[in-house]
């Protein structure tokens, strides 16, 4: 069974978003009022084969440990459908 | 009103997506089978105050235009919901 995995890897609460910072910085100076608390973080999407809906989880959460996030100062959010079917 | 605002930035279809190729070709050497079409975003997220949904989602997809996506090689999708709501 395949399915479409989003995997969202932010930075800690507390850990530094430098890039965030930066377009809250640079939003008044365009216009933009009333915004604020941005946080900047990669999305990975991907497709993946698997038995089952959970076995599919834990494949994306060991992925996640093993290469896409760095736990000492990244979370990493999954979320996952049967492919074909949007979010 | 509040919002809670998710963009996602991913390159257009047909862009190189270099570090999601790099993601893709590690994984059979860490053990992992059956992961394909890996793609690599940015993910911006923020607190918005607007007048009401629409005037939310306007003032959203203007922050995409004009600073947060390139739209010469980069999509940007944005979802919102009103703050406190889980999305």
């Amino acid at each position: 069974m395949k399915f479409s995995v989003i995997v969202e890897v932010t930075g800690l609460d507390g850990i530094a978003d430098p890039e965030g910072q930066t377009i809250e910085r640079a939003l008044p100076a365009l216009g933009f009022e009333g915004v604020e608390h941005v946080r900047v973080g990669k999305v990975v999407r991907f497709d993946l084969e698997a038995h089952d809906e959970d076995a599919a989880r834990a494949t994306s959460e060991e992925l996640c440990r093993r290469l896409l996030a760095n736990p000492v100062i990244e979370q990493a959010e999954v979320s996952l459908a049967p492919a074909g079917q949007a979010r």
